[in-house]
This record gives C-alpha cells, structure tokens and sequence, in this order.
C-alpha cells in the first residue's frame, strides 16, 4: 500500500485555482472560488469572519461536501480568533457557539458535521494551553484535514479508475469535482485518473436543475481539463442510456447512511433508476468523512428545502406563473439496492450492505 | 353513445382566449396565442402569411401536436390564397409546395402531416371547381378539423377522468392543456374533466427543460383554472413518486407507433420508468390523429433535434461554459410496454399493443 509520503508525492496542480485555500496566519482569511459566478466569471473572494462564511455556504458559493467540511474548518478559525486574547472559558463557549452557527448553514451533508466536530475535539486536546495556542491548534487542524482531503481524492480516483474500461461513457449528475475538494474531486477525480491512466472516456453531463451545478461547474471543469464532454438536460438521461451511449454513472454524496442508502444532489435517485433499467453501473464516489455510521438508513438524512424562487426565477428572470406552489428539496436519497459500488479513499465497497461498509469505512475512520 | 350534437353541446369556454382561431373569411389571418411570452404576457398575433406560420410554427409560439396539426391546415389556406384568382393548375402546384414547406416546420408530430394530408384530399375532391371555391373549402376543412379537435378534446377527458379516482396526485409532463388544442386540451383536458366531475386532484407539474413548457405553460393553465398544483423540476419527479404523492401519471403525444411506442418531449421516457419502478399507472392521451400506423415501432419515429442555446442559454443568459457540446433532442419514445393504457377519444386503449390499437384506431380513423 501505499504510503502517505508516496500520496503526497504524486498530487500536482489540478487546476490553476483550489476551490478553498486559506491566506495567512490565524490573523488571515479564507479564499474561496465564488462558484455562483461561473462559468462565465473565475472570481476569487476572501471571508474574513464567520458570518460572510455562513452567506457563502448558504448560498453555494462554496459547495459540494468536502468542500463546504473544509470550509467550516476555517470558519471555526474565523469564528472563534477575536477570543484569542481572553480566557479558555470564553473561547470554548465562542467554539460551541461557532459550531452551532455553521452546522446550520446547510443540513444534508454530514461532511459539515464531520469537520466541525473534528475541530471540537481539536480544541479539547488543547484544554489547559493559553487561547492563542488553542486558535493556532485549530488552523493547523482544519490544515490538516484539508491536505488529508488532497489524498484521499487521489485515492478515490485510483481505486474508482479501474472500474472504467477505455471508450467508456461515463453520466454524471451535479457537480463533484476539484470545484468541491482539495485536488480534483471524487466522482470528476475518477474520471480524471481513468483519463491520466490513458483511458478514452466521453463524459455526459446532467445540467442538474435547479442552480445547473452540471452546466455551470462540472461542464467548465470538463472543458480546462480537455475531456470530451456532452452536456443534456437531466430530462435526457434515460434517453442518451437507451441509445447506448452510456456504461457507467458515477456521483458524489452528501451523507451515505450505514446501510449504503445515499444522499445527493436532487435527480441522482432518478438517475440511478435509469441506470438499473438499462443494466448501467451506478457507482458513488465519496470519503470516509461521509458515511453517517450513527444512521440505519436513509430514511433517517434530513434533506433541505430551498426557495422556490430557484424554480421560478432560474436565472435572472420569472419563468412560471406567479401563484404556483413549488417544492424544492435540495437532496434525494438513493437506495443501496440500486447502487453498484462506493468508492471511497480506503477502496470499493461492493456489495453496498451494512456488513461491507462496516469492514471497509467502519473501523479505518478516524473518529 | 353520445351524438356529435351532444358533444358539441356539452362544450363550453374552457379559457377566455383560445390558442387559435381564425378571423375573416379566406382573406383573414390565423390569431395564435404567442406561447413564447407565457406566463408573464397573454398575447395574441395575427399571423397573416405561411412564412410567418412557418416561423411560429418551428419557434414555438404555437406548439403541441394537436394544435400544430390546426394551425397547418389554416397554413394551407395562407399559403394558397394568392392562386385564387389563376388556375387550378398553379392552385394545385402551390398547395404541393407549401405542403412541402409546412411539413418541414417541425419533423416529430404526426399531425402536421395529418392535416396537410386532410388538405390535399379536400383540394382534390374539389377538382374541377374555381380556384377561388377550393381555396374557400381548405378553409371549411381547416374549421372541420378545429371543430372535430374540441369534440375530440371532450371525449378524451369524459373517457380518461374514469381512470382517475377522487384524491389522486397526477404527475404530468410538457403541455398537453388547451393550449395545444381547440378546446381543454389532452392530459390535461381529463385533469379537468376529472375536476369537473367533482374529483379532487393535485397535480405536479415537471418543469420540463429545456423550453419549461411544464413550469410556463401548463402551470400557468393549472393557476388559471384554480386546480391545486406543484411545480417540480423534472429531476424531482422520482422522488415525489416515492414519497407517495402520485398515483398516475399522464402525459400528451406527438407520435404514436402502431405498436403502442410513442413519442412525445423529452423526459416523457424517464418520467416512464420511474413510474414503472414505483408501481404507478402511466398514461398518454391523443388523438387518433396522433396514430402514425405506417409505422411499426417507436424505433421509426423521426427526433427533431434542436439547437444548443436552449441549453446553454436557456435562460436569457449564458449558464453553461463556452466550448462545451451539448445534445438536445426534442422528443423522446417511450416504449409501449410502460404505458398503461392510452386515451383517445375513441376510448381507452388497454393493453397497450398492436391488435388493441389497431381494434380502437384502425377502423374508426378517418382517412
């Protein structure tokens, strides 16, 4: 197996801009690829304190689940500084607070959760050490996990890689690549490492109604990369599988529960539908940072709700009768049953059952 | 059964501006609601020559199989009258021509070239007679056939309303309402019938991406006619199927295959398999105009494919990166083996196959 230090080895630049980077020291800031502004726009902006941090996971600016895990990390830093120069109760009841604060910018992806939890154990190990340390023990900490997250995607990739055979078709739906990691992404980092492996693969892309997280992000990042890419609307999907031009499906998750039922962007359990249908393989790529062991099944993953100005005012401009009601959940869940294989960084998964899971992310994840 | 004079008694305003009509006598113009504008705008144009029908025709602004089909016998009276005062001869070769053109406007509907059949056959029968007096019987054909659509309309709804029990959620797809018809529309003219008959309802409403015909235009029908509806993107559709809010679903048609296969927007397919893998009734209602029998299967039916922008630029503004290929088929077929049973307003064509189709349609259709 291969070793840390050998990872490490191996990452180079994906692309010109990481999707997150913090500028600094504990006085610095995160800066974040504003994702609302592409493809047309490549703008970079910097949070300085942890409510434009909060706007910025609530309004997608960063998204997708690793990313917004590693932003919250930082915005723990931005949250909890201005109590650097006071006492340990203070900074510690600032922490809870912080804590508290983002877990609620968005409540599916359990990669949220994860980090923030992450950085309250941080803190609790540096119990006793003056404030300053314990501000400093959570940048290097929320460091940490994001070099940790630049591994695991390579990992991903190579492990999701050889389940893709040259001139495959390849669909997938929203967004889950470099936009929403450290390095290149889960479900696009696959496809990224099948393609440096020397595999010819045409990738489909679901627009992904309704903020075209697929046509906006996941299309932008086919086109830098040079991968033959299609972009259809997600009402297509069936119809480019029934034409044969499909073999593979892959996505990322927001939360996989402990049975392998898994939440994601809303159409991925539509998706897989289609692929079980047609015979296709529909396989999920995602880190161990998101199974939600402490969940029997999806049933238990609470899924947002979102305005319904994002149905009715797509972009820019009212597209349906004022008047009507609309339902807009953020996330669908997608049942083990019709899913091949998880990817994830410590390997493939499959069969997807409580038992496999269990033995692959269960007892390898760091708590 | 009831007689024609029935029928035509039982019709009433469905909506104060019908989608077309035709004012004046042969020297008149086509009124058309300019669907483009819906919902925010309710404006009617008068089309005055065939190449301004073309051009409705082919962007949309008068859309939907049953209502293509009128407008392009009313095309033929456009396009024709400036041979009224020559000779039969140039009469005859004019209607070739604009025939031809017309039937180029959009590839996929069968009734366009249903009603452009309908109008050389009237032209023929009156061989012999003056120019001026063909040219003035294309116009009573093309009134015939608006008259027979808004009894059509009626029998469809009388016969799919059984099918719906009180308290039913009805998933459809596109516009199948009166817009697309001379009177309360297809799909959505059973919804109404349903309603009038005293049935509660709740409908969702697919968006249907790319031209949101779903979210403009049948939603817009829904709030005007005070029906309880939801508007959904079309990649929601399965989830709201498992969440237990629908129990059928039912959807318009542009072309059906002699077997059963039909084609209609694209998502119609994918709407299918996810009502297959929930266990819930999925529906067409047509016409028999829409029966295409020259045709075995769905693997005949001619998929207009349209431009990228109405992707990549759907929305009035650019929304997906420059440089990137984009597939965007108009319709697609759903395979007879996932419909239920079909409506037409000769009654309810169950199982959904060749001998069936051929007993309800076959015999009855008016050549």
């Amino acid at each position: 197996m291969a070793t840390y230090a050998d990872q490490q080895a191996e990452i180079t630049e994906h692309q010109s801009l990481p999707t997150l980077h913090w500028i600094g020291d504990v006085d610095g800031s995160l800066a974040i690829i504003d994702q609302t502004r592409l493809p047309l726009e490549l703008v970079e902006i910097e949070l300085t304190d942890v409510d434009a941090l909060w706007e910025a996971i609530s309004t997608l600016r960063v998204r997708g689940a690793p990313a917004i895990g590693l932003a919250a990390g930082y915005g723990v830093v931005l949250g909890v500084r201005g109590a650097a120069e006071g006492d340990e109760a203070d900074l510690m009841a600032r922490l809870r607070k912080v804590v508290e604060y983002l877990a609620a910018s968005r409540p599916t992806a359990v990669n949220l959760s994860w980090a923030l939890a992450r950085q309250v154990r941080a803190a609790k190990k540096l119990a006793g050490r003056p404030p300053r340390e314990i501000v400093a023990g959570l940048l290097a900490e929320a460091h940490a996990m994001y070099e940790e997250d630049r591994v695991m995607c390579r990992a991903i990739g190579r492990h999701g890689a050889e389940l893709l055979a040259d001139g495959t078709g390849v669909l997938t739906h929203c967004n889950a690549g470099a936009l929403v990691t450290a390095d290149y992404g889960t479900a696009l980092g696959v496809i990224f490492a099948a393609r440096a492996a020397g595999k010819r693969l045409h990738v489909y892309v679901d627009e992904t109604r309704p903020l075209l997280q697929g046509a906006r992000l996941t299309a932008w990042e086919l086109v830098q990369a040079g991968i033959p890419a299609t972009l259809i609307c997600d009402s297509m999907a069936a119809s480019v599988m029934r034409e044969g031009r499909i073999q593979a499906v892959i996505v990322g998750a927001d939360r996989i529960a402990a049975n392998g039922d898994t939440a994601n962007k809303i159409g991925t359990y539509q998706v897989a539908l289609c692929a079980a249908a047609h015979d296709i393989p529909f396989y999920v790529a995602a880190p161990s940072s998101t199974f939600d062991l402490s969940i029997a099944s999806g049933a238990e993953i609470p899924i947002e709700q979102r305005q319904a100005r994002e149905i009715t005012h797509g972009f820019g401009r009212q597209t349906a009768p004022t008047g009507i009601d609309v339902y807009n959940p953020a996330f669908d869940v997608t049942p083990a049953r019709v899913i091949r294989a998880i990817i994830c960084e410590h390997g493939v998964i499959d069969p997807v059952n409580a038992e496999q899971i269990a033995k692959v992310v269960g007892t390898l994840r760091v708590p």
